[in-house]
């Protein structure tokens, strides 16, 4: 029987504020067995960008990541946000390490190719080593993923952190039964974005289409959900989607939408 | 018998100017064996703090970490100058992942405790935990490491270089027979420290102590003379100190300046 593994993504304002951090990281630590957490970046790197005066370029409504923007992703998120959540849960008595997807080349990427926009230092994903995933995991430790890949030639690359947990969890199911969780701040895929009540607690494929096509989901929310159903499709046993705070119940299924295929 | 262990310490103008830093790595990649890279931070971290308007503070002479300090040497060190430097490992075929001594609480320390001067959030070394560096080495991983620990309250902390780089040597002595190589922009020790061709090839206890007593070595050098001495008093095989664009002359016992008790 395959070893149970929880992917846990989360970002927004979680990392920004370091009391809700804690609360989350204590709960993380709560989890037992195999535990991946991937993080996003919050708002400290475009303060820091603001504050270094590199003007943040959109393209077409897209975030563009040229050379400094980059190097401040990195320093960020690979840096400061990912060794102060490895050093809080290693001091949760949670023996946690922090790597990016350029180490020891866990996650492989390719600079985004794109007809019209050039993204500049972004990332599509290629592979997952999933050995390194493996041996860490088989070695007792949780692992921490900062939202930065490598390609072959040695360049740095800005990647998605949804992306990122989503295409862990895939690899790593032929290997664990593995739920990902995308821990955000609403308590998961609502009917009403403005009324936490109206929630939906399970998606299938049937399920989807029929709320898609009666216009009752939330545009931000179609990709999230189609990317899960990708994932369960793909191996994945259960996606859930819901609040950072409830970590706990989210893990023990009671809270969130839960989404399989 | 052990296998064999090299430990390289680079800091200084190396890790400043990026086609020095590209033959280094080269160098560094050829190396065979097990191999542990620690860095320092060159001029990035007091260049983004003088662009960010962080004073740097000094008492006595002594540098000051203050939190603010410590956010943008963990970023500076433990992401940027970490990551970039494994990303271009990787891409030359050698294997390698970053950590900081945060984690996997691979190197545990304490806030400096001094009677005069409070340093800040400046971490004096407790404690090398060896099973994770040998489990990463036995990966065939070489392992590179940003110069920032943390307490057991999970408190980052600012941490010397060197001596990152001689506690982990003597720790890993007892498991490898270890080398410890300390590459920076000088040829070695030096009678003249303006002239490199006044080298001093090796250094025991007893030359030192009659260096020193003539006034024949450069204050600055005393301190890492000392500490390699100690170092291979408590198991280090030898400490080569020498010229970063030599590595594979140093590793090959060929230049520089070596020291065994």
């Amino acid at each position: 029987m395959k070893q149970s593994l929880h992917i846990i993504k989360v970002g927004g304002n979680i990392l920004d504020d370091e009391s809700k951090l804690n609360l989350f990281l204590e709960a993380f630590a709560a989890i037992k067995g195999n535990k991946i957490l991937v993080h996003g970046g919050g708002k400290l790197a475009t303060l820091m960008a603001e504050k270094l005066n590199i003007p943040q370029k959109m393209v077409e409504g897209r975030r563009i990541t040229d050379a400094e923007t980059l190097k401040i992703a990195t320093m960020v998120y690979a840096g400061y946000i990912n060794k102060t959540i490895v050093a809080k849960l290693n001091a949760l008595d949670n023996p946690a390490i922090g790597i990016s997807g350029a180490d020891a080349g866990s996650i492989m990427a390719h600079k985004r190719i794109h007809e019209e926009i050039d993204f500049g230092f972004v990332g599509d994903i290629d592979f997952v080593n999933t050995n390194i995933f493996q041996t860490m995991l088989e070695n007792q430790l949780s692992i921490v993923v900062a939202p930065i890949t490598q390609d072959k030639k040695g360049q740095l690359l800005n990647t998605n952190a949804d992306t990122i947990a989503q295409e862990i969890a895939k690899s790593l199911s032929n290997i664990f039964e593995t739920t990902l969780i995308y821990a955000f701040e609403k308590k998961g895929v609502l009917l009403d974005i403005d009324d936490d009540k109206i929630l939906v607690p399970a998606i299938t494929n049937e399920i989807f289409k029929q709320l898609k096509s009666e216009g009752k989901i939330f545009a931000g929310m179609i990709p999230k959900i189609e990317n899960a159903l990708e994932a369960t499709g793909a191996g994945v046993k259960t996606v859930i989607i819901g609040d950072a705070l409830d970590l706990v119940s989210l893990v023990g299924g009671n809270s969130g939408t839960s989404i399989s295929s």
